[in-house]
């Protein structure tokens, strides 16, 4: 089991594992696996998982057979669980509650060998429509405020398994990452009437530095203010606050720059470690109408260090406009 | 050189190289040296570092000469230079201003094989010293609102050099992270009359749960809302905002706790990279009478991924009150 812990200073709060650890170190999931032999996501290992939540297959099949195109599955080692009453209680200054929500695993593709870059357009675009699918149906169970989907790719970028896959964590609370987005956007829109984002894509567009990529629906840059080395964001042309409202030929479009980008990615740096972050917003009854959705795609290159931790800044050796240069010029 | 370019939407200013990336892939320092012959922090080779700052040596020998036993250094690949004027300007929806602060480094120790855990008691207490000292000086320029005094131990967490060093950085900016703490401490401040640290304080005393060590001056503990495993916290136990403010007597505690925790780290988990932080408030006229100022280590076992980054919460998969009875094991 889990706590979520408040910290009374800075209002973050923080999932804390309760039992003693167990077999693998952390409980994001089981150690690195190369080898396809024991790969609890590959087909015909369907029994190593837990009871799949959703998946795609031929409609004669059966749940949790091997004929599965895409597959989710609650995670072995939930971060947060769905069964039980949050509890929200206080503890001499400190807040806490019971670790509530879901935590599932989005299996991209029986074939081990293949990496979400690999995908085809279609398997791309079925990819983005189940994350939309998942995260429509989460919003049901009103106990829920934020879902969250990202990918970690390879070792140092956090991946415990090797078979392609990205995961969905729903949180009783609106993160504070989240918050400070909501609050900054909405902060600019009073003061400048306008999306911070609309704004930021507008610039980009004009000063033409910093684009990686575009298509009718969405555009590939490096933002001005980038935090990591390559860091790239890719934003939809149309404010819209809420992910999951996309359309399917917006699911395409973000298919093909998405498919792009990570070939840019793993030709123009070898094939990095990365992270993959669906910025959306919250589970609520009025839309933020502030917001503006997109992805953060970070390729992990340098190590976070003792300036950031204290700062909260971050000290980024690349300039952005290098790197959106060095990714434009890649020959895909 | 580089330049601060602030985030419109989270008020993150990146400090981002704007030079075309030389020599080293980064512009922290030279890439990790583990043998002692190049190692440009070691005497003899003090021709390899720009001209030094500040040094214990006898008073009879000359600057940069190799007879010393403590070094402060300007940081050979700085973040940030001193020279110049700050230039705080817009461009379209950004705020950027030139990379101005200071970026030195503090070499703790001829002995190359020597780490901070293993300097004496006499030793650890100069090193203090000069971390004060150097605040101090660093005061008298106008341009300056921050002074973060940091370590990375080990490659994993962001260490270059293995020769035994810290690093200060001043900035012309009060950090987020610096923000947030002094924000929620006058939040906390202002609605229960106290200072949430020394709450914290009484209350991890009384609970006795997350306790690794204390002393006349200092507490150390593992926090209740730990974002890392083993992450420990040295308070001390008189409210005071600023570090520098430290009598001799103060500086004699805080090294034997220091030292003592240090050494629980090393035997406790087989010599672990790790961060050291120094909290403290910011310069300023008026002291922020509601801060507290602390150190925070935390050791790197885990990988930062795609949730952290997400949502600004922490998934920690070791329960602090474990840690902590695991560091108070630990025979010293």
């Amino acid at each position: 089991m889990s706590e979520l812990r408040r910290d009374p200073i800075t209002g973050r709060w923080n999932i804390i594992n309760t039992d003693e650890p167990s077999g693998p170190k952390d409980f994001h999931l089981e150690p690195f696996t190369p080898s396809a032999a024991a790969c609890p996501f590959c087909p015909g290992n369907e029994r190593l998982t837990p009871a799949e939540i959703y998946a795609l297959r031929p409609s004669v099949s059966a749940a949790n057979g091997s004929d599965w195109s895409l597959r989710v599955i609650p995670n072995k080692f939930p971060a947060l669980r769905i069964e039980g009453e949050l509890g929200l209680r206080g503890l001499g200054l400190f807040d806490l509650s019971n670790g509530i929500g879901a935590h599932e695993v989005i299996i991209e593709t029986p074939d081990h060998r293949r990496q979400m870059a690999d995908l085809t357009l279609p398997e791309l675009e079925q990819t983005l429509g189940v994350f939309r699918a998942r995260s429509l149906d989460l919003r049901g169970d009103r106990r829920l405020k934020y879902t969250l989907i990202f990918k970690n790719f390879g070792r140092d970028a956090g991946a415990s398994l090797e078979h392609s896959h990205s995961q969905l964590i729903a949180l009783p609370i609106i993160p504070k990452r989240v918050m400070e987005e909501l609050k900054g956007a909405a902060r600019y829109a009073e003061f400048r009437g306008r999306c911070p984002y609309c704004d930021m894509l507008h610039q980009e567009l004009e000063e033409d530095e910093r684009l990686v990529a575009e298509n009718k629906g969405f555009l590939a840059f490096c933002p001005f203010v980038s935090s990591f080395p390559f860091e790239t964001w890719i934003l939809p042309r149309a404010h819209h606050s809420d992910f999951a409202a996309i359309t399917q030929e917006g699911l395409g479009d973000l298919a093909r720059i998405l498919k792009d980008v990570l070939l840019r990615l793993r030709h123009g740096l070898s094939d990095p470690p990365y992270n993959f972050i669906l910025h959306t917003a919250p589970i609520e009854p009025q839309p933020r109408e502030e917001y503006h959705w997109h992805i953060e795609l970070t390729p992990k290159l340098t190590q976070v260090a003792g300036f950031e931790w204290g700062t909260g800044f971050y000290i980024n050796p690349t300039p952005p406009e290098l790197a959106a240069k060095v990714l434009r010029e890649v020959a895909i």
